[in-house]
Parts: structure tokens; sequence; C-alpha cells
């Protein structure tokens, strides 16, 4: 955790107190003390530093400190999602790395029961990308969306969702590995099985862009941070 | 699975039996048939095509096919340990995007009590790099070695071990994001805490460029695959 966020209700006249993991965090790995300083921001506001105010028991009081914008999110993920128990590690890792909307299609490939899962439940999936927040050090909430119909999702949805944004798809057997540079980024990562060729030629009439990470074949988990690695700038 | 290995022992007149998860595999992922070809490989030998021979039951007999050398390794990395959970997930992946040499080093904020991981044995270790070869597609072993004392390492060993590396650190607050090309790569990532400042020294004395992946901090695993990738040529 290398800043602790708050979300916006729990400050009052500048004040937040905490008696959850964030606390312990505070108390037991940053060994705080009254009047120490610490990284902190607000979900979807400014990122700063605070000072701790009272430190009472396992509670502790903080005084939030002025803020300033964090980093902006910079691409969005259009992915068929990977098994839940995948799925649920790679979320904090797409907050961590700067997503700003993931949209979760349903793909042939995806398993139909994912749908269900309880991960994907507003009080299950928020913790999940708030620790990759935490992680990162950053604010920006991703918005996470479920489309479960990838055909109507991409001929009626995606043009007026995302408009003017630079393509990407991967596909292991695409023969192109380099990436064109400047705008913002849609980057569509595949089930574990791969793409249907349906799927795929809907998309490249979308103008994506095939791109591969080379001969290798990866796991949806890995491949989705090597992808979003080469999109970085 | 994208590729089915074999160990060299097990192969005798060209032929294999499979009973274990491989023989599930063909059987039930890939519906195999007698006659049916498969992509398959010898762990540090040939990758190529093969034939069902036989089905008996729940036992799979093959006659492998002729071969051809698969992707050879094209970095070795030097990494300071994060948990053995976490290691356990990264050992595959690490297999499966191309490691050669993986050396573990004591490093400052390296847990102590890494050493005694179970995982670390032999039998455990390689299923975990085969799993990720098997995923990829390749069949050349990363070679997993132990060095507890980072000093001596980096000092006595490294230069001799990795003659005319390009070498990398990964440091958070470096402001380089940029990677020369060409060359063996020699990546070398910190433990969660970070590494020291007197071992970023001792490394930058060895002449290893320190590179960020920008203002987010990414957890050992993330940051580790996202490095991966940015060196992939």
């Amino acid at each position: 955790m290398n800043r602790i966020l708050f979300e916006k209700e729990e400050v009052r006249g500048g004040i937040v107190r905490l008696d959850d993991f964030r606390a312990w965090h505070v108390l037991d790995v940053l060994h705080g003390e009254v009047g120490q300083k610490l990284k902190t921001g607000i979900v979807d506001g400014d990122i700063g530093e605070s000072e701790i105010a009272e430190i009472d028991g396992r509670s502790v009081t903080i005084a939030v400190g002025a803020g300033r914008p964090g980093p902006a999110p910079w691409i969005d993920i259009l992915l068929a999602p990977p098994r839940p128990r995948v799925m649920k590690r790679l979320f904090p890792q797409l907050a961590a790395m700067g997503a700003g909307r993931i949209v979760l299609v349903g793909a042939q490939k995806v398993e139909k029961d994912f749908w269900g899962a309880t991960m994907l439940k507003e009080e299950n999936l928020r913790p999940l990308l708030v620790e990759g927040l935490m992680q990162a050090g950053t604010s920006a909430m991703p918005k996470v969306e479920l489309r479960k119909s990838f055909r109507r999702f991409v001929e009626d949805e995606l043009d007026g969702a995302f408009p003017g944004s630079v393509r990407i798809v991967g596909h292991p057997s695409s023969g192109r590995t380099s990436i064109p540079s400047g705008g913002r980024k849609l980057l569509a990562v595949g089930p574990e099985g791969g793409w249907t060729g349906a799927e795929l030629e809907m998309m490249e009439r979308k103008g994506f862009l095939p791109v591969s990470l080379g001969e290798r074949i990866l796991k949806t988990e890995t491949a989705t941070i090597a992808l979003l690695s080469k999109l970085m700038e």
C-alpha cells in the first residue's frame, strides 16, 4: 500500500477516522505516531499528504491535507474475462496500471457462468480496485461495465463509447508487434481460448489493429499486463 | 496448455506413454483420437508435432514426430523473491516469457524464511516451470539458482556469470523509461519493499541502468511482467 485512500463520504470537516485495515497499516506497517505525515488521497479526487491527528487504541484520526490531481487514466480495456479467480487478481492490477474504463465483454469463449460471479457485485469489486489504486499511489477509480453480447457492444455501442480511440487487439498469431503511438488507447484482450474468427473480423472492421507479443503464447493475466506495458508511453 | 512437453527419459524408441494430467488434457480438452496430431516437445529439446498412436482407457500412447529447435531464451533475471505464494505464480510466467537463468538473490528486504520454502525443492519447482513452457509452447527450461548473499553474488560472481550483458534494474523512482536495444538482457527486479540505497549503488557500479515504469508503483509480480514486456524486441 503506497497511498491510503479515503472515500469522499468518509471525510468530514477535513477529518477522517479509520478503524479498518487502513488503520492497521498505519499502526503496524508505517509505525504511525501523532504528527506523522502520510501519503493519502480521495477516491476519484485529489492525492496529497495528511497528518495523523490522534491515535486511540486501534483507531487513527487523520487531518486531511491539501491535495493535487493524481495521475489520470490513460487507457481503456475491452476484456473477455478469464475465470473469476484470475479476474480477481487482474482487477487490482488493471487499476494500478491506470485503466479508465474496463468493459467486460461476452466473447464466445467466455465461460457462461462468469456473469454470476459474486466478485462482480459492487461491494466486492470496489475493494479490489481500491487495492490496486493504493498500491500504485493513484486515486482515479476505473469504471467497470458488463456487456454480455459482444456483437451488440462492438457494433452498436463501441464507436459512441470510445470515439477517436487508437484500438489494439491482442492476437498471438498476428505478425505485428509494433504499436502506434499517441492518442487514447483502447486495448482488447481475448478469452483464454482466444477470439473467434468472427469476433476478430468484427473488431478489425471497427479499426482494431491486431498486435502480437511474439511467438510465445501467454495466459490472459500475463498477456494483459504485458500488452498494457507495451502500450505505456 | 499450448504444447505437451515430455521429459527426455519418458521417450523410448520414439514412443511416450502418458497417464497423468497430460493424458487428461489430450482426452478431455483436445478430444484426442488415434491418428490425431498434437503439438509436442521435449524439455530442453526440440518442439514439433506428434501423433496419438493408441488410447487405452485413460492412458495415451504418442508416437513422437520429428522436431525443430524451439524459441531460445532471450533474457536472464536477477530477482529478489517476493513471498512464496507470489513466487509460485511468477515462476510459470517467467518460463513462459522466455527467461534463461533466474537467479534468486537475498536482497535486504527479502523475507529470511523465503529460502526454506518447499516450492524451491527441485521436485516442486520443475512442474511450475514446465507449466509455463507448455502454456507458451516452448521447451527451453530456465535454470533457477539461489544466492542468499546479494553482495557476494553481485561483486564476485555476476560479471563472470553474465559477461557482456545489457543490465537493467527496475526502480520506480528512476526517471529513465527508455531501454537500450540489442544484446542479451539481464533484468534485476527488487523485493516488495524496494532495493536499499547500498544495493542500488552496488548494481550501478556493475553497469545496471535504473529503469522506471512511470509514476505508478506496481507490485513485484506486475512489475516483473511489465518490465519483461518492455524489454522484448
